[in-house]
């Protein structure tokens, strides 16, 4: 399968150029970045492009793609209800071309959710803990607010109550944050990456998932896995979830 | 749901009573041992049976609730295929009526089984250490063994090829165990009771899935949703995790 | 050794029988409760009391035991400097008799929080992770305060400055409380007992150090422990950590 | 302090190189590589050197700097016992100068050895669980060795017999590798770097002191402690744990 990859000279494409060349069956053809020519993607005969740029051009990129039908992967951010809906028009007009918008190409992210999701109904209690280097800006990340909101939905689905807590006396902070009732911690500490832990527990029992993103690379097995797929699934995608089959 | 137990005055089945008594929607209306008239379970009205109780005795007593109607619950161990088929006899002449006979009634252990199966197919590297007090006597434990049978069978279907592993100079049993191509490794620790980690690794990334179980109160949960979804379930079924609705 | 039990009937009193009975070199000889005559230590010849009792009557217990020469191992609460000092003008008045006053007889938590302290002079991050059972009423832990302290502590002592942090934009509670400078975070979590994380880091690296209390009784090592080097520690010693050889 | 780097353009001593230039008190004043004239050491006034190089050439360079008054701090390999006899030798001719040799610079892996041994006599049961990058040719690693080898001198200097183990039917290798009475297990799984867990028991609870080492410049903190340290401990000393105030 011939790969270009578009913000090829980015931190992230450069790993993603990397990548494309060393796994079987994909050919790196086309690396293009800001100021070059995005028509050597037809010359070199891309099939599918990896789009790590950036909100302001990512729409031109991709409607270049489409309409001269070569599928995209793509890890930029910015996408709201209405560039979904643009691009849903486009693909209407180029029936098998496939596009995956993917917040998140962390494999080990997404399985992790879904673990948790599906383990959810069954523990009375559930609790998270993320941890992450001292640099990072916000807390608790993303990845953890959307855990809690899925293990939020499988309780309500479940016909579950609020999680068992008797603390009356506490040091404020002390219990977390709270998301959609599910307790989130997160710890800033030096020396780590990106981590995260789903505690559940029932009686005399406890089940813990855990993920550990060790080094930034962790994002190219699941760009790969988007690159080998989207061909198969024409039309918009929107999460990397949806290509992986889990049952 | 009106419950009995066979087996009532063992560890097991004290336990067993316990939790059907404190349970939301079932109530305890027969316990029956060894020398009590089993036609109590009739007298009662019990509509579900829980036995764990002893290979000698366990099918007399699922003879006799399958021809009263009365369905069961069984973790009592020595089922051979023979004595399933046997019990496949019975039931055939009794429609409606269902029998759960479970290896393990632990639902964290049945999760992390199926979660590690789930995963197996995206990552390179995949590795299981059980935990358990200095007292048992087998190594690996069942579970791990089990589900070292499962991650594999799962990587094959995958298309997967063997796990990689450089090591060219070892102690004997540094590398654990190899179950169907999987390494096992098992500790032995006062104070712990059974445990089990899954760690699964490929590029830059770990998926860890653990199951903690810390008191033999454990396995209630699973026996409580085993007796709420029996009548469900006519015939025979093997296994508890075929009762829960994971995907 | 012949030991003597007060509170002998209580729960942790029972405990602290059956571990006395068990162990090599120490003979229960007194089981003493409210209401019986604590006249029988002296009759069965105890050579060292063990006291889990109330506050109402741990000072009458311990005026009779220092007043006969029977050295005390004391785990029952109420401990303020005025009885500290009571106890030390006792003891002032009967050389060679030794009491131990203990607010944690879990060795493993003494040398988790020991560990910490001398660890934190060398991290640039640590943050301290609780887990208990949803029934407990404060938090964090009392030993996850101490802890706290004590990590705090080292850092001020060795110069160091706040541990690095650059969220700006934070859910409440999502960083924990502060005790001291020194994030803490407490779960709830059905099917836990009692369990602390101290995470360290530093660049490239981290430094974890764990206490899982896994069943109530957990203290008897270190009672017995005091038991044994009671009688080499005249006077009055409080806290376990002075008994036990850590350099 | 000014520092010189020998094998400055290797992979471990250019990251030296930038650990020196950021640390505050240390500057870097001279950069030597194969080839390089070992004079510059001289004119550039370095007070301490860091030495990581080849066996080949790592003796002619500490004889040079001990001649000069100059201080090492050496991560070379290749040092036995004759060569530390011949180093001891140049420096009994050299009062002041401190030469430091240490096989491991991760201030973590002391520090969890450290604590592995003193925790070593409280506790049953005790084993070692390393976890490394499948590219590793050796297992188990030579810190789960040294480990096991503390560990079991501190138990027997208490006195400790054999760990507690009933396992009587065991797959090869289930139990691991046995280091001097100690188990000790393994893993090698992609995406991990170097890690350990020593995990120790005792009735109703356990410890657990883990090493993660997510980078290789997790060797940085300890180069510069010894760079920091050597000037004040004159003659050889062979150890980072050494230099390291822990009690």
């Amino acid at each position: 399968m011939k790969v270009g990859v578009l913000g090829a000279r980015g931190k992230v494409g450069a790993e993603v150029c990397r990548a494309v060349e060393e796994a079987a069956g994909t050919e790196l053809v086309a690396r293009v970045d800001a100021g070059d020519d995005i028509g050597v993607l037809v010359e070199s005969g891309a099939e599918v492009v990896v789009d790590f740029t950036h909100p302001d051009v990512v729409m031109d990129n991709l409607r270049f793609c489409v309409e001269h039908g070569i599928h995209a992967v793509v890890g930029t951010t910015g996408f709201d209800e209405e560039r979904l809906a643009t691009l849903r028009g486009w693909l209407a007009d180029a029936p098998g071309v496939g596009v995956l918008v993917a917040p998140n190409f962390s494999i080990g992210a997404i399985l992790m959710m879904r673990f948790a999701a599906a383990a959810a109904s069954f523990y009375e209690s559930v609790e998270i803990v993320e941890l992450h280097h001292p640099d990072k800006a916000d807390a608790p990340s993303g990845t953890a607010r959307r855990t809690a909101e899925l293990v939020a939905a499988a309780r309500r689905e479940a016909g579950l109550g609020p999680v068992p807590d008797a603390t009356s006396t506490s040091l404020d902070g002390a219990r977390g944050a709270d998301v959609d009732g599910i307790r989130v911690h997160g710890l800033r500490i030096r020396g780590l990456v990106a981590h995260q832990e789903v505690v559940l527990g029932g009686v005399g029992e406890t089940l813990t998932i855990r993920h550990d993103s060790l080094d930034r690379s962790s994002f190219s097995p699941g760009v790969l896995a988007g690159v080998r797929a989207v061909a198969a699934h024409p039309g918009l995608t929107v999460g990397l979830e949806h290509y992986l089959d889990l049952d």
